[in-house]
């Protein structure tokens, strides 16, 4: 994306996730490397004095300045890291607790709405911790269905992916024994998410046709089915469907095969049928700058694909490359579809 | 290890693997780049003409010689292939038939024995076609299989490692249905397993006190039995009962992270409770230098982690990474045995 159209689209509002973890400290780490890393304009929803305390606790020096509208933010985000709200709460890395989790919950909310009102240009979403959450009201399994239901989306047709340099890929499945899998499959759920990827693939990701590889569950695709029919029974025949409606999928792939160098190459995004098949290749190539897209919102929502990190927050070893590589991934889709309406 | 170390030990006896597949056009190349590749002195059982013709498809010129003992094959190897044995097909690459079926079990025989009997210092097998060697009396799942029972050793017993450069994985469970495998996972399987490879890995890696990590079944381990419960039942039990018989074993890993690549420095090898766990991003990450390892017997041996091939086979396209890999691995573990009895 050029810098002229980064410079057309608004600034991306940014939660705070929880500010016991490195939510904090790599939103101030990504505007210092704003210039070098082409991080477009991004506002930190809430928490000036807290951003400064994880700036400082990582021993960066971060000119912050408070906002009061979008606007601003843009104007100032050359000389300062713009920040929009007053949420103040004690900062104690790696030591979460439920005054934390209301900030980080506040924080979410604000910047979803900026987002769902069309003043930011994206949602980026810092890292939360959910069992403290829970206790301050907020009942959702995870930011991305908290997301939808701002949207007015249902969580199953917000599509996650993971997204990497070197991959892209889609769990059909996510938060579920392994033993539930095969159960929870079927021809239309694999149809209708990959639907919503190719869609969204075009339409944010600017990829004209995208092919899609799907998956298979068993080993070696199951042999013809000497090993599971679950290819022979649900995700073939998805396979034709889609094609027959103008999608370019193939499959099912041998999983094990799929995730190699020359593979990764026939394909734009591999929709997987378990977190680990989807997680697996995506954190052992591209592990420090991992985003996790939502597909399917009438708003652009990225996040940095990691966890709070408790155990190294506020020690400056905390990688950015993920924070980054969401913010500038969130500013491109954006980008893209304020070009193209 | 040193060349003084290789200069010690017999030949690797090799089988050609399905004639008309990529396994005699890779024994050739790995002739070619015996210097340059550190390739320990092999002989290669039967095929004279074939691997003459295989070498001339991939227009490489190898000179051959039939030779008629190891001790031959050890002193010929530095100026010419050494062959033993005159097992003879029609060269038809890409066209595999019982013929070709015929002579791919009889190599494996015959250099499966020279490994049993001692006069080779290690096995190496080519890539072979199951399906047609079962027309041919070949009566195992899988190679390994076969070369356990030769051995006296249960097929349970011999535990199957995938080794790159990057990582070693060893899987649990192998080719079964997914929704198997949750069934399949016992305490006992995991001590047992764990106990061989680590063994192992001291005799024939020369790892002292082995890092043996543990992966999960479900996603995040299942948290806490949120979403399945064989980690709380079985995974950790065994871990606990491993640590006590004075193995170092850790886990259960969250199998997404277990192959990032810091997580990869913690251990020496991932236990893996299914084909694609531990596939994945063996291939990944390893894709034409992956070693298939059988941990437990009483001979050395190893071959590449690739099949026949049959698309490629004849066209030059075939990378001999692995196959280097493997004759690489099987000299220096050959080396450590002849060093340490």
């Amino acid at each position: 994306m050029s810098v002229a159209a980064e410079a057309r689209i608004a600034p991306l509002a940014v939660s705070l996730g929880d500010p016991s973890g490195i939510g904090p400290e790599l939103i101030a780490e990504a505007w210092v490397q704003r210039t070098r890393a082409r991080v477009p304009p991004f506002v930190a929803i809430g928490g000036v004095r807290l951003i400064a305390s994880a700036a400082a606790s990582r021993g960066i020096e971060v000119p912050i300045e408070p906002v009061a509208s979008l606007a601003e933010a843009g104007a100032v985000f050359g000389r300062a890291l713009p920040v929009l709200g007053d949420l103040d709460a004690p900062f104690r890395p790696g030591e979460p607790n439920a005054e934390g989790a209301a900030l980080a919950f506040s924080s979410l909310q604000t910047a979803t709405d900026l987002a769902v009102r069309g003043e930011a240009s994206a949602l980026v979403t810092g890292p939360i911790a959910k069992a403290l959450l829970a206790a301050v009201g907020f009942h959702h399994p995870g930011q991305t269905e908290f997301v939808a239901q701002a949207c007015g989306v249902t969580a199953q047709d917000a599509v996650m992916m993971l997204a990497g340099p070197q991959l892209r890929t889609i769990p059909l499945t996510v938060h579920v024994a392994l033993a539930r899998v095969p159960g929870l499959l079927s021809v239309d759920l694999i149809r209708r998410r990959a639907r919503i990827a190719a869609a969204a693939l075009t339409r944010d990701f600017g990829i004209v046709r995208p092919r899609m590889a799907i998956a298979a569950l068993n080993p070696h695709a199951g042999e013809s089915g000497k090993f599971g029919d679950e290819e022979v029974r649900i995700i073939a025949p998805a396979v034709e469907a889609l094609r027959a409606e103008g999608i370019d999928a193939t499959g099912p792939h041998p999983a094990d095969a799929l995730f190699a160098p020359h593979e990764r190459r026939s394909y734009d995004a591999a929709l997987c049928m378990y977190h680990d098949q989807a997680l697996i290749p995506l954190k052992a190539l591209d592990f420090d700058s991992g985003v996790n897209v939502t597909l399917g919102l009438p708003i652009v929502r990225t996040s940095p694909d990691h966890g709070t990190a408790f155990a190294i927050a506020g020690t400056g070893r905390a990688n950015a490359g993920a924070t980054i590589a969401a913010l500038r991934m969130a500013g491109e889709c954006a980008a893209r579809r304020a070009a193209h309406g």
